[in-house]
């Protein structure tokens, strides 16, 4: 049932702030905000990602865009999604701008604007052609003659990259590499993906064997083409590696498997990258307008320099070299680290009764996955949401209407909801010596996510393996150094070691840069995720925003896409619509060009 | 918005018929239907799917079935979707029977019973793992030490076949073996799909090539999967072939290709078949019990016998040998026939210019592309109809609800309103000399299919090409003879030709039964497809329903499977249920199995 009352309510904000951005009265506009209020901005004022704390913030964007942005036409969407809760109305919106379409979410609070959302939806004159605007197809009088669809595929993929050349290169082929070229595609715009490994999802294929996506079905949609009803909850990776494998076809991507970065240059006159990649034995060049990094946040393993490490005589690896095929057996493992990869491979090892301890250095936030879908998820990541209509674009729409400063609160609900129910669960664990922390603020997993902390983990079991002690646990001490055939603590203990495994996770992006294109452009871009919010991994100043995700750099022509793949999915929209309209020439003044924040 | 008035109805008239069926009166169960009436039966009553025509055969059957069955828990369902026209009301409904979940359609006229469709959902603790039962998938605790999904799916593919033995054997992967497959692992059937092609799809890929599907992608739809949002209206052969190939791996299907049916025998004592197969250079006995033909109303060329193509000087080849890359220049090409691929390979050659001339030898319906999908599937298949929750589930139920004998009228309807759309564009086409007709009865494309008569066309420009003189046109008159470099029509023309495509169709079903099982058994099963509507590739007795597809044959453990995409996809689930009602042991007493008719 529409709850009218909710919808009138925002109806009525809406025409009134309607009416006030039209004459161009800002004033007025802002006596509709209360006085905490969050305006969030995902590219249609601001060809940016950026959120506007507070009236004096808001009144600066609008005096400075305004003019440009000409929005009008405000008004309430999916109705039925309207809803009241004590003194918060909320619900969805849409309006259009200058050069665009689009959709958002408000919150009021006692009647007036406490959050807004805009995100631009689409570009006028370039509306993305899905559903009722699909292509006819390929079978009309007047295309008999012409080429068919696979000899047009045949011959893109022939050209592209030798003779024809990409408008776009999107360097690194996981999801979300694939998530951003589809929208591209779609937006007609060339683009071309490279990756090192053979095909698409052998990021997945080549982790260990037990490995399962910790997230849910829900949560690990792609555009255009949601995953199957009748496929389990969670994948195992080498079902979502073959998934992203068929989709890459499905949407008739252009993927260069076995390709890796060599060289990247940007001439600012031509406005141009030349970029060198080795495609197999054969070096060739490439010329796109822009370059979009898309290695993800687990590229390049960081291995912590421990002294002893020429010495120790057993066999060590990285976790993401971990394969769950290697001879462990009669062999004591001990494992560094104590986020996802950790517990996993642990896991692994202690079903198999292998003596395998697990080094946890610093506290760690756990939740059991059932808790976690029951408390966190629900109600976006559900079957119980998609049956009520929450698309995976509505749910973006939503996650995204939260401002980061209040991101936290919200969190932290869900959060003490999860903590109260497996109040037993977390003592048993803390009586095994494990360190618990509920993440930044009690934020929990998302809180950490996004503060740029992994140390954390859905605990699919190995939890209980712990407390069970078939996981041995060394917990609040670092690794001093490794001796022969120990691993030795800072206390001076000595850990019995044939194995060691570093599932110390991976380095920052920045690193990538640095290596691939030149230490400079590093710095000029700076640090890469994270909110600034003071937690440990998360140094200030306060940004308010993920520092350098689909949005634009202090380099011209390189963007950064990643994240988890719900997140990279609904954001690889905005991503896309900045580059077309740059490929169009429409003009995009960004407002509020993020600073450098260079962290080493 | 809901019409209250409309489900109380519908309610009401469920309600009564509970209660007089629960205490089985069946008397007063006839009480509620009008004097003309129809029970479609889809598995949930009869094991079989039938039509029931009147209140004297609803009465036989419910004699024999109404103990058995305890169907009960009538109520309305999907009630957004009830709905009243003139003296008509109708809606969706749901009841459950003794072994099964039910769902259906009721038309009520003037508050009677008119037609009624009930339809097996799922049985009773075999229920569809779908949606809300989704498996959780493979990463919890007890699950860590067993083997992983891909090694299940490799164990699984070397050893079915060779082993261990498929429950269900299907030959013949184009999208009807597809479907069914994945409906029977869904149950968690041991199934095997051979193919004598290659890849799934090769039965497109290797059609010509300019060949696109001519319907649109809303009737296109598999089950648990739609094809993408972004997917065009029209797909060419190869993106569907392509959609074929993903679909299985992504379904998980164990698919032979390149595997070919070389002998099936049935053994009455054992219940099982003996199958072999010849798998690339491999001879393989395969020992299912139960033997599906899906190889398709379109398997064996059908080239009529013509004197004089021994001697002809030219080039010969029936239609679905023409590629569209052979060496046409300078050549004069007859094509004999007037359906589908005669006009496509027609228009094909006229845009480049050939001197190509038609063979029409009976009239044939012509339907234009956008009228079609105006006026005839709009309701059930188009972007419309998804909006408004017309799933491809509910599109089936909704087709499925109208009895084959009132079928042709309800189809004339929309033919009318096409034909008058299309006044213009008929006349012209009349004036080029072309024989049109409008299918039995007036009922048009479907009408026509499902009486075996495959001489219509859906128009994508062949028809303009024709009224331009572009195609040449030698209409109602069979072809006598060919000469040395020319086809010589009944009336003793000749039409110079160094090139004859056959575009004559396809051979019955029932020759590759005779071929490859047994001409014994060929007879006992009998005609397959056709109605007995006495049009004229149909000939009677009227049976109500197609003959031989999707339901028990006389033939024990010989079943047959097919038909358009959409068609074939919404049966396939109640074959699935038969197939694994009878393997998990369930009684499934077949009431009313068809008499066997053979027509040579």
């Amino acid at each position: 049932m529409v709850d009218t009352t909710a919808c009138t309510q925002i109806q009525t904000v809406l025409s009134e702030l309607n009416s006030a951005l039209v004459s161009r009265d800002t004033s007025r506009a802002l006596d509709l905000f209360a006085q905490e209020c969050y305006w969030r901005d995902l590219v249609a004022f601001t060809w940016n990602i950026t959120t506007l704390e507070g009236k004096a913030e808001i009144r600066s964007m609008l005096d400075v865009r305004l003019e440009d942005v000409r929005p009008q036409n405000w008004v309430i969407d999916d109705e039925i999604f309207a809803q009241r809760s004590g003194e918060v109305t909320e619900g969805f919106l849409r309006f259009s701008t200058a050069v665009a379409h689009g959709y958002g979410y408000i919150r009021l609070k006692g009647g007036q604007i406490w959050t807004i959302l805009t995100t631009m939806e689409d570009l006028k004159g370039y509306e993305d052609p899905v559903g009722r605007r699909r292509p006819t197809g390929a079978n009309h009088n007047d295309r008999m003659a012409a080429p068919t669809w696979s000899e047009d595929r045949h011959r893109e993929q022939s050209e592209l990259g030798y003779t024809t050349q990409p408008y776009v290169l999107i360097v690194g082929g996981g999801h979300s590499g694939i998530s951003l070229a589809t929208r591209l595609r779609q937006y007609n715009v060339p683009t071309l993906i490279i990756d090192k490994n053979g095909r698409p999802g052998d990021n997945w294929r080549n982790r260990y064997r037990t490995l399962s996506l910790h997230n849910p079905i829900w949560e690990n949609h792609m555009p255009y083409l949601n995953l199957p009803d009748n496929w389990p909850v969670f994948l195992h990776k080498d079902k979502f590696a073959d998934w992203l494998e068929a989709y890459t076809k499905i949407m008739e991507l252009n993927y260069w498997g076995a390709t890796e970065l060599h060289q990247a240059d940007y001439d600012e006159h031509s406005k141009t990258w030349t970029v060198q990649v080795d495609r197999s034995n054969e070096r060739i060049t490439l010329r796109p307008a822009q370059l979009v990094l898309a290695t993800g946040l687990a590229s390049v393993p960081n291995v912590p320099d421990i002294p002893g490490q020429d010495t120790f005589a057993g066999f060590q690896q990285h976790s993401s070299q971990f394969t769950g095929n290697e001879d462990m057996e009669n062999k004591r493992v001990v494992v560094i680290g104590s986020g996802t990869s950790a517990h996993d491979i642990c896991a692994d090892l202690a079903v198999q009764n292998q003596d395998v301890t697990m080094v946890q250095r610093s506290s760690t936030y756990i939740v059991r996955s059932e808790t976690f879908l029951k408390h966190v998820l629900h109600p976006l990541y559900s079957e119980e949401a998609a049956e009520n209509g929450i698309t995976p674009d509505r749910a973006g729409v939503l996650s995204a209407s939260v401002p980061y400063a209040e991101f936290f609160g919200f969190q932290k609900q869900a959060v003490d909801a999860s903590r109260q129910a497996d109040a037993e669960f977390y003592q048993a664990l803390e009586k095994s010596g494990f360190l618990l922390d509920y993440g930044p603020g009690g934020s929990g997993l998302f809180g950490k996510a996004i503060t740029g902390a992994y140390n954390y983990y859905i605990d699919e079991g190995a939890s209980q393996l712990i407390i069970d002690g078939r996981i041995g646990l060394e917990a609040g001490l670092g690794v001093k150094e490794l001796a022969e055939n120990s691993v030795v603590l800072e206390d001076g203990r000595h850990i019995p070691a044939d194995v060691v495994i570093y599932a110390t996770g991976f380095c920052p992006m920045s690193d990538l840069i640095a290596d691939t294109i030149s230490p400079d452009v590093a710095d000029k871009v700076g640090k890469i995720w994270g909110l600034g919010s003071g937690a440990s991994k998360d140094p200030g100043p306060w940004e308010g925003e993920l520092r350098n995700l689909w949005k634009p750099t202090q380099q011209e022509g390189l963007w950064l896409q990643g994240s988890l793949i719900a997140h990279a999915s609904y954001y690889s929209r905005f991503l896309a619509l900045q580059l077309k309209a740059r490929m169009e020439g429409i003009p995009t003044p960004v407002y509020g060009l993020q600073e450098v924040h260079n962290v080493k």
